[in-house]
């Protein structure tokens, strides 16, 4: 971050832009001194992502007392910013003329957003605190399915008709007070609003102004229709690096624009979805999540895992007479399980991510799968090697060696057979891979290293 | 995706924005029957990344003899969203006239971004097809450090003196006959380059020629230095919504600007490595790698598992009497590891990512961490309770049941503080919290697991 200019103040004194410890500080003794002004004071220069932030990482007391001293400073951006739980307690604490307030500076597709996830309740208050154009706008929005384009959009759009010039489109644009706040195209209709094409402000800028829209038209040019799944739109537009398109209703008419801070946000939001889902937690969680909140997202998880432990636990039960025979297998068992999964997860995650970016496909699915199985073959025998030396300098038993050894290669290829086939199935049963496979590879790999590790054993060594 | 209109042909005609299956019959059917001709019709609607997708999937053989039959098709467009490995590949087997021919029409940028992870050779080879002018814009962006904002900008930007008009601006831009293909704000600069604010094109284009530009700056303006990371850059575009920023020299001179699609793209790699790493591989994995690449990707991370394994295993075997003595335990020991490493793979996740979103910090670490331990106790209860319950039915002992049950407690109490302080250690002590946290954690939560539930079963049932 540079010095800023006399034009404008500075919005944030950190290097590093997140925010600074000493600012904390500075809040929370305002708010111990109960001092309005210097919160107001040291609120005013930050962004509204920056004061959400703030509010998400002090505790609720604090939280409490600061909204109290800052009566009526809540806005609808930092509203925005927020995280559904806080978002909800915030809400719930504002006056109904604070909450107006707060509402009136959104776009449409913001207060969308913001109002989607709440309970009933508080979104019929929300709606109240809106004027009746805007709640129309929104109430529509909200009738869209969940996840799609239709919510995604604004529909405030800058359209023009097909056959004009620039400088009509100009004239235009001068003449009309109701500009959304940011637009990247200009979208080309004919007379039953169909979208021809778009020109971006950049060109519409740099040409005369007798000249024909339609010939500075993108060459490239998509359409999302009101129902795509917002996946897939924010898939298109990394793909094809699009800035904003035009959404369209059934029978093909402008109805809405997407732009690329929309899509960045759903892109920000499947990633962070995968990331915790391939952890086994709940996509939802937040940091400012409570104790009870946090422990109903990670329980679920947990309790699967328990069932795939125990079943784990009846295959070594299986063999508890070898075990009883020779102690040390009891000693080594882990090790065989803990690589299969350890391999294993790292094919789920590639095979899940690649199947997120659309990267593995029925064209390489079987290319991938082998590849997988070879490079599990290749770790396995050097792990084989290594495992084999640890058995006969710890217990002394080449034999031994020689049976973690071959139970390390079968685990590792299983692995990575499971590892990518076991994501692959989900998704082509229609369950999201990244919520499911982690449990369904893990009981492969335990179950699989224990019984070649013990049966081995009970046949090779006893 | 909607169909398309007259001024335009349909770039893809899948619902799902997909590479459709058929697609590729169609080009591996034309490759085999050498079929030139074929293949310029099947891809000339299509968009150079679903071209560079289609490289991607399809076998080494095969892409070979694409290439040889697609010859001079390849642009530079297609070479910019290859997978590296793959870039590599057909770059080594372009002539150098073709190679030129594919560079010229990127903006350095992009250039930067196709030759920065070339090895030399490769890249010497690129920029002797470029122009002077762009070779050496290129050359000067290739000296600033990796990952710097100076890699990331585009050196083409479209400033006006502080103190011009609307009117002044316009004219200027249709003059002007080598503005940047995309741009978003005309930037406006003092007598000595350095930036005091920016102008979006949207409010340029709605106002009076007469109409000063500085009375049209945005309120909220941000530059980057070109040291910044670009880590740094992609949170402050996704953080503060901003669309293009101006980046400046160590003097404040405006030298580029950085748009939103560059810092997504930035975003995208960096939540793929933080996903990638936390299940131990390599961040620059990439699914058209071959079987020895990706061996060597996983290879480390199952080494260091091993060693964290075989630890564990060390902990087994202090208590290689007690589980002599009474086999069940062999049986049921893997259970408490399990949970305990789940639990704890729960927590450090939540925790790598709340840090690389900068939500967790020195302000709320001492709340998450004791969030992360009651929630570790009240799952532990839950789950004591049941493995008591099995611990009686299966075993039919209610001392081995309670020595589960304690254990199981310890163990994911345990789990939640390894979960969240190891990476905010690391984090603290500058090592990628992504990249290590998982050994750390299944370590402890191994060693503990076991220890636990054997020296409890030591203590209490011998």
């Amino acid at each position: 971050m540079t010095d800023q200019t006399d034009i404008q103040e500075p919005e944030d004194e950190t290097d590093d832009f997140g925010l600074p410890a000493r600012l904390f500080d500075d809040v929370l003794d305002a708010i111990e001194a109960g001092d309005a002004v210097a919160i107001d004071a040291l609120f005013e220069p930050l962004h509204a992502a920056d004061i959400a932030d703030l509010f998400e990482q002090i505790d609720q007391r604090d939280r409490r007392s600061l909204l109290a001293l800052w009566k009526g400073g809540m806005d609808g951006e930092i509203l925005s910013e927020l995280d559904d739980n806080l978002r909800e307690e915030i809400i719930a604490a504002l006056a109904p003329a604070d909450l107006a307030l707060a509402m009136r500076e959104l776009e449409s597709d913001d207060v969308v957003d913001l109002v989607e996830d709440l309970d009933e309740a508080q979104q019929e208050q929300v709606l109240a605190s809106l004027d009746a154009t805007e709640r129309v706008a929104v109430e529509k929005a909200l009738a869209y399915p969940e996840y799609s384009a239709g919510r995604l959009m604004q529909v405030e759009v800058v359209s023009a008709p097909v056959h004009w010039s620039v400088g009509q489109a100009i004239d235009f644009m001068r003449a009309n007070e109701a500009l959304p706040e940011q637009f990247y195209h200009v979208i080309l209709v004919d007379p039953r609003m169909k979208p021809q094409g778009y020109v971006t402000l950049g060109r519409l800028l740099s040409s005369r102004r007798a000249t024909k829209l339609v010939d500075l038209a993108e060459e490239s040019f998509r359409t999302f229709r009101l129902t795509d799944e917002q996946g897939a739109v924010a898939y298109a537009f990394n793909q094809y690096h699009l800035i904003s398109a035009p959404v369209v209703d059934a029978d093909d008419r402008l109805v809405g624009v997407i732009t690329i801070d929309d899509a960045m946000e759903v892109l920000d939001e499947e990633h962070e979805e995968d990331i915790l889902r391939l952890a086994g937690v709940g996509g939802e969680s937040e940091l400012s999540d409570s104790v009870i909140e946090t422990t109903k997202q990670r329980f679920p998880w947990l309790a699967v895992n328990l069932v795939t432990a125990i079943l784990a636990s009846g295959v070594i039960s299986l063999f508890e007479g070898t075990i009883e025979a020779l102690v040390a297998l009891a000693v080594l068992m882990p090790i065989v399980a803990s690589m299969g999964g350890n391999a294993g997860t790292q094919s789920l995650t590639v095979a899940v991510r690649a199947i997120a970016t659309r990267d593995l496909t029925g064209s390489n699915v079987w290319r991938v799968i082998r590849r997988e199985i070879m490079v599990g073959a290749i770790n396995g025998l050097i792990f084989a090697v290594v495992m084999g030396a640890v058995g006969i300098v710890w217990f002394g038993s080449p034999m031994l060696g020689a049976v973690i050894a071959m139970a390390m290669v079968v685990n590792l290829v299983i692995a990575g057979l499971a590892g990518t086939g076991i994501p692959v199935l989900l998704e082509k049963l229609g369950v999201d891979p990244a919520l499911a496979s982690g449990a369904f590879v893990t009981t492969v790999t335990d179950v699989v290293g224990f019984f070649a590790f013990l049966g081995l054993a009970a046949v090779l060594l006893l």
